[in-house]
Parts: structure tokens; C-alpha cells; sequence
């Protein structure tokens, strides 16, 4: 089948851009000497995730138990979930999820370590759990060195936990800032005594950026495997790099310069930055969509030499990538303008 | 189980107050001589469809085919959808939906109206077709009363098409603007000679509202069977009437005045309406939901007098309900804080 003969709206995704986008990425950590570990978040495919790591990724990073699962059904050995994990129904899925993979989490706090340490027993099997470092992204996070080294020791002394290393979430273009916060760390760490194997840090945004966190062992980007318009702000590649569009129909031409698509916030998310519009038209490049409803994309042709028509299909690349994936259950991959498999998104909407 | 006991984040939904909103609804409707057609987006539970329709709703309003194809596999006999239907594979699944329920459907153009009756070609059961009109708010839908006589005729000229009525999606607070645009209408359609059904009317935000569309026959308001912190915003109940919470968990406490919650844009949707903040926390009314990630909810709790746990869990009212719905797979039904069913968001992802 052609792309165009897809209902709509649907996900396309250009096979040749992904191995493109995965492979620049899997050079750039190598070259700079970094262990890639990619967030799965943005495609929620375990087919992805075994081609990432067949690409030379170390493991994967999921947010949730519940996509860890699914890569783990998938096959996939190595995983790290970069979250507190609270509460007796998650501990009691990470720990059969432990029994069958090798797993790390994190903690920034006594009591999900103590969480932790009460479930996870087995001297002869530790839960790996890094420590969350909030280096200026002002999310979850211990807030200085001397805390993260007093929660490393209260890590040690669960015979059921040992200590991974260090995790954090940075802040966007604040790398220098970033980088000093954990290169005190590490030497506070190194004058206790307490070897840190792993430094992870996030995030794509910053990943192809001119500066880097020197102090990473292994990075976590997620968004780079499709890119998105957010990206191509950032100096990320071009429109040409984006690898998921959402194909809609015109609906609706109502006037002149309006034009109705049957895609909107619940297939293209409402992610507005960055501006103007919900996405960018491959077919209508002066086209902005200005607002989007459940159920409509609103655009405005009025900048448009040449317009579409009612029953046209268009592409659209969206805003954010990421938050699109989890809003259909199957995306098509294509090559050469032919769909060549439809792949159901095994991890969507794993919500815990 | 009790709500505080069930995993999260999970949506929780309190049945008496549905209950109320349901039955106030349809009060008020029947107060005004109007008949109720309720829009399933917003629960997307063939469940609560049929409590409407056993309240006195005359149908039952769908986005897409796959919505309506939910509801008519439970049994709901009378569903408008109020969407240009474009292209072969929708219309031959219209064209089997038809065969089953009494259907109506909308067309603002030629092209959709000519799609229909290509598809629709039995003058012995016809599909009804009513005409959207733009009556302001900038959407879909013809652009003048004599464009909606025109597409009448149109509709009328196919023996398996019949015409319908108007419908149209209404701008907020501009009711008297919106029935004189009908009013004008349907005075053409008179003097043409042309019989007009049913002018249905939605939305939520206006319905209860001081003043009303005179014109109309039927309303499709949606979001008051739960209610959410847009609609409080807009003066319509309060608070308490709203049924629909997630249930979070405290899942790290950074800084004295900083909670992170285990909710974010994948399960609260990223509507920052109205401000400030993504959602009203129950338990904790001065704090502000300031940011969210997909998997993180970012909360100032410097205004809060007590300040939550990690481990605590909090009921998070969302800005907008609807989208929130199309979110989770499953939602808990729970009365006087007892969850006394577990229902699959039946309608949940139908995108086509």
C-alpha cells in the first residue's frame, strides 16, 4: 500500500530516516566517548529498541515499569528506569521484572531507597539504584553533593541494594552549570571512598549540542530516532531529518484561506512551542496550524500560493514527537513512499 | 478496595456526582425545551452513554466512526456524528454502521455531500445529512445561509441522501451572534420551502449559560457529566461537582516548598487553561501544579500551610477533562471512597 492510501490521520515513519537518525546518534556518542542509552518514551517500540541495540546502545531507559515490561516480553536484557518508584504494587512488578533482566532505578530520597531495600533482600542479587542529582533542572532530584553521598551510604547499607551511581535530568543549554554540579560531586564521593561506576544524563535536546556534560558516562536521548519540529528549533537537523509525520485529510475548506484537517490535539498532542502553529505542512510549508480542537487542525493557507483541497492528505511533522506516539495504537513504517509494516505501539500508554 | 489503595496515576470517578450532573443536565435541558444529545468524547464509556439515553437524552453525539461503532456494538441505536466524512474506507464503515442504527452525520461542502451519496445510494433507507454552519467560531461549516440552501439541495438531490437540519460548533459567549446566524438561516430555508428538522447546537461551556440559542433544537454538551476546573472557571458548579480526579502520588519532596507527583502531560493532558497551573490538587487547594512533564507533575507548595509526604497521594482535578479521558485504558468508578467497578475506556484512542 501507498502511504497516501492510509486512513487518516495516521503515523508514517520513514524507515531510512530512523537508521539515518540512529546511527548519527550512536557515531556522536562514540566519538565522544559516551555509552548511549536511549529513551524508548519517544517510539514505544521494542522493535526500535532492538535495532538501537544492535547499533552499539549499552541498554534502553524507560519512565514506567509498565514499558519496561514490554521491552522486557521483547527480549530486551538491559533496562533503567530513571524514576522513584513508590508504593507496594510497582515494588511488587520491579522485583519480578528483576528476577529476569538487568535493571537499575533511581532514588532521591530515604524513603524510596528504604522502598527499595525493604523489598529487594537478596544479598546475592542487588537492585542497582542511582542517585537522582537535581543539577539546575529543578525537577526531582537531591539538591547537593554531601546529600547524594549520604544517600549513597544509606544505599550501601541495604544488603539488597547497591549503589549505581549518579543520574540526572538537566537543564536545557545549562551544560557548564550541569557539569560542575557533579564534577564536585564525583570528588566528594572519590575523598569518601565510594566508586561511581555510572554518571547518566539526559537529554536529547542537548545531545548534538556544541558542548557536552563531561562528566556523563552515558547519555539518554530519546527524541533524536524521529526529531520533530522542537528539535529542528534547537539547530537539530533539518525538517528532512524528521522521521514521524501524522498524514491527515483536509475536511473542511471553508473560506479562502482556511483549511479543516482531521487531526488535532488528540493525534497531534497541543504542544505549541515552537511557534508558530501545532506542526509543520511537508506538502504547505507557508501554512500555520493555528489552533487545534480534539479533533481539528485549524489552519491558515492565507501565506499559501497554491491550497489543497477537500479529500487531500497532507503530512505533519509534528511539535513534539514524543507525546504523539502515545496517542495511536499502531504507526506504519514506510520506505520509498510504500508502507512496509504496521507495528502496534507495544508500550503505549503505560501509564505506571 | 478503597480509591486511596488502588495504583498510580489512575483515574477516579465518583459516581453520585456523575449521577447529579447527568440528572441536572437533563433538567436543564428539558426546562428549556430542548432535547439532550450528549457528546460521548468526554467519558467515552458505552456505560455512561446509556445512563444519559435512560435519563431522557433522545442519542448520543460521536466524533468518529470508531466512537460510534463502540457505542452501537453496546447497543446504542441513535448516534449523530457531527464530521465531514471524506474518503472510501470511513464511508464504507459509515455505510455498515448505518445499516444497524439510526445515524446522522454532518457535510459543509460539495465534495462531502457528493462522497456521501456516492456511498449512499438506497432512497429506501437514506443516510441523513445535516449542514454545518460556521456561525463564528472559525471552524468548520458553510459560510452563509444561502450556502447552506445550496447544499440542501445538493443533499436532497441524491435519492439516498435526505436533508437533515443545521448544526453547528458555536463560539463561546457569543450565543445572540450564533442565533441570528440561524434565525437568518432558517427564515431562507422557509421561504425556499424547505422543512428544517433539527438545528443542534453543542457545546458544554454555554449550556448552562444565562442565555440560549433560541434556534436550537438539540444540544450536545459533553464535559458536564464530569465537570472540570475550565468549566468552574466559566461559573458553571463548583469544585465539588466535579467527578472526575486522578489519583497521584507524591513521589519526591526536593526543596521544602517542591512535591513532584507521579502525574504528568501523559496523563493530565498539557491544557494550561485556565491559570495558574495543570489541575487543582483536593487535598492541598494553594498548591500549583507549575509544569508538567510527561511522567512528572511539578507542584509549588509554598502557599500550603501543611505540605504532603513522599508516598502521600493526592486527587489531582485536570483544566480539561476531555482529553484526559482519551488517556487511560481503564477508569474506577467509586462511591463514598469505595471503588465499586473498574471500566475500559471502551471509545478511548478511535481516531478514525
Amino acid at each position: 500500500m501507498r502511504v497516501e492510501d492510509l486512513d487518516t490521520p495516521a503515523i508514517v515513519i520513514d524507515r531510512k530516516i530512523v537508521e539515518e537518525n540512529l546511527k548519527r546518534a550512536q557515531a556522536h556518542a562514540d566519538r565522544q566517548g559516551k555509552k548511549l542509552r536511549p529513551h524508548i518514551k519517544t517510539h514505544k517500540l521494542p522493535q526500535f529498541a532492538r535495532r538501537q541495540l544492535e547499533l552499539g546502545a549499552i541498554g534502553i531507559t524507560c519512565q514506567k515499569i509498565g514499558e519496561a515490561e514490554v521491552m522486557a516480553d521483547a527480549g530486551i536484557g538491559d533496562i533503567f528506569i530513571p524514576y522513584n518508584i513508590i508504593g507496594k504494587p510497582k515494588l511488587e512488578r520491579l522485583k519480578a521484572l528483576h528476577e529476569r533482566i538487568t535493571l537499575s532505578v533511581t532514588a532521591d530520597s530515604a524513603t524510596t531507597v528504604d522502598g527499595y531495600g525493604a523489598t529487594f533482600t537478596d544479598a546475592g542479587r542487588p537492585l542497582t539504584v542511582l542517585i537522582e542529582c537535581d543539577t539546575g533542572g529543578g525537577r526531582c532530584g537531591v539538591q547537593s553533593a554531601a546529600d547524594a553521598v549520604a544517600l549513597a551510604k544509606r544505599i550501601a547499607s541495604h544488603p539488597g541494594l547497591r549503589f549505581g551511581g549518579l543520574m540526572t535530568y538537566p537543564p536545557r543549554q545549562k551544560v557548564s552549570g550541569v557539569d560542575s554540579w557533579l564534577h564536585d560531586a564525583l570528588k566528594l564521593f572519590e575523598a569518601e571512598g565510594i566508586r561511581v561506576e555510572r554518571v547518566s544524563v539526559g537529554n536529547s535536546p542537548d545531545f548534538f549540542g556544541p558542548t557536552r556534560v563531561d562528566a556523563a558516562t552515558e547519555l539518554r536521548p530519546g527524541t533524536y530516532i524521529y526529531s520533530d519540529r522542537m528539535q529542528v528549533t534547537y539547530g537539530h537537523g533539518t525538517l528532512e531529518n524528521c522521521a514521524l509525520t501524522v498524514l491527515a485529510t483536509v475536511v473542511s475548506r471553508p473560506t479562502a484561506d482556511r483549511a479543516i484537517l482531521d487531526t488535532g490535539s488528540k493525534s497531534l498532542a497541543a504542544d505549541l512551542s515552537p511557534s508558530p502553529g501545532h506542526g509543520h505542512i511537508v506538502e504547505y510549508p507557508d501554512a500555520v496550524i493555528t489552533m487545534l480542537n480534539e479533533e481539528h487542525g485549524i489552519v491558515d493557507l492565507s501565506r499559501c500560493a497554491m491550497k489543497p483541497a477537500i479529500g487531500d492528505k497532507v503530512r505533519v511533522i509534528p511539535n513534539h514527537v514524543c507525546v504523539v506516539s502515545n496517542l495511536f495504537d499502531v504507526v506504519h513504517v514506510a520506505e520509498d513512499g510504500q508502507v512496509i509494516e504496521q507495528l502496534p505501539v507495544a508500550a503505549r500508554g503505560k501509564l505506571s
